[in-house]
């Protein structure tokens, strides 16, 4: 496992019965729940706000969604959900993000989302964000 | 059991295994899911539109839910969800719905859900609405 | 509204984006997966295992929720799931939850949740359950 | 966009209004659910039982996901989901899967999903599993 950086954006939470499916380990797709939510508090805590973005024209959206799942969460286990971030190009922003269970840091997850920034569906620089998540 | 009666509004579907809990039978928050989207295409079948209805400035709020769970679904179950309608003073109306397993017929849900109209988030009489559904 | 009592369980939760529908508020299923969450924490804060009481052959299954929807929950919101259970007759148990609004003790959500103790399918007394949860 | 070859399973589905969120389109994270669901749906048209595997102590796990977003489905659009199958080396089975609305068939998802097949938490070769989706 790789621990996370410092730096690096760090959320903790727990597995709930209720995200847990027949084979008794959490379903899939509830990942990508604990992924976006992540994302989400990270850009808050850097002062993004999707209304005020929005309010400028500005959507954020995923373009694409790579996940290796590496061993299964199971219920009431900790978790540790990590963001990282990078720009590629004059649109695209990737999200490398991790998961680690808690408190053995065994990796659970490693994914790569990519965002891009939209005015009216149509992709642009994401220009003040990017200052605001100190990329510029 | 009771079958449901000639003129009751009836939806086919089938469990998703991803709707299923550890317990290995359908998450009790997911009949909600079931009986909700059997109501919208109730609606939509007596040309009830949200959109259009919201336009209007009304929109239809749940209050309140009864739900009592007699039998589980399991994986893969086909299953009727009926959806009854009854006017209840001058702002509410009660569905009545059941869910039923197929093809036995195995008396699965029984519920009955309030809704009420309201305008700027205040109760108004439904209206127009009354009599698009029949109920005037 | 009203605050909870004295010696109620209570835990602290918020709402996730990925909870809200169209609408702009959580969807009314997600407030069962919020009260079933805070019902299974509180049992586990007595001390009470799914998993022991399955393996002496006792289940604990949901038989019938109300639920009233006072006032929705937005995008981020605080809120308190309360958790008190008295005992009815000689098979049930039923919680009364509420949901309050954080930091405001905005009433939310008043639910009666009625459980019963199973073995082999079939109804049981709780027994020891009851012992352990201070109701004997 | 790519219509679906002849000879690969589709399965038709369409948007409920609770799998949509805020933006008003459906949750990135219930794509993962369609595509597992037609996965599902895929593998017991060629007789393959997930209960069967298991008793003979095969477990079919995801290992990695990899979805483009390339447009957005919203409530009630109908759309196919369709899984294509490739085996890679010895233990992978690569399901190839996109998503398209109808009746325009707008690209909606091109999806691939890498499995294994495991004995007791170990890769093993796929095996009968091979012969039984036609990959021998």
């Amino acid at each position: 496992m790789t621990a996370p950086e410092n730096g690096t954006y760090k959320l903790e939470l727990s597995v709930r019965d209720y995200e847990c499916d027949l084979q008794g380990v959490v379903n899939n797709a509830n990942y990508q729940h604990y992924l976006e939510h992540a994302r989400h508090e990270f850009l808050i805590s850097k002062g993004v706000s999707f209304a005020g973005l929005h309010d400028e024209g500005i959507d954020l959206i995923v373009t694409k969604v790579e996940i290796d799942y590496k061993y299964p969460l199971r219920s009431r286990d900790k978790f540790l959900v990590t963001v990282g971030l990078e720009r590629h190009g004059n649109v695209r922003l990737v999200f490398n993000q991790d998961i680690f269970r808690l408190p053995d840091a065994k990796h659970i997850i490693h994914a790569r989302v990519t965002g891009a920034s939209t005015r009216n569906g149509r992709p642009v620089p994401p220009g003040k964000l990017v200052e605001q998540l100190g990329l510029g």
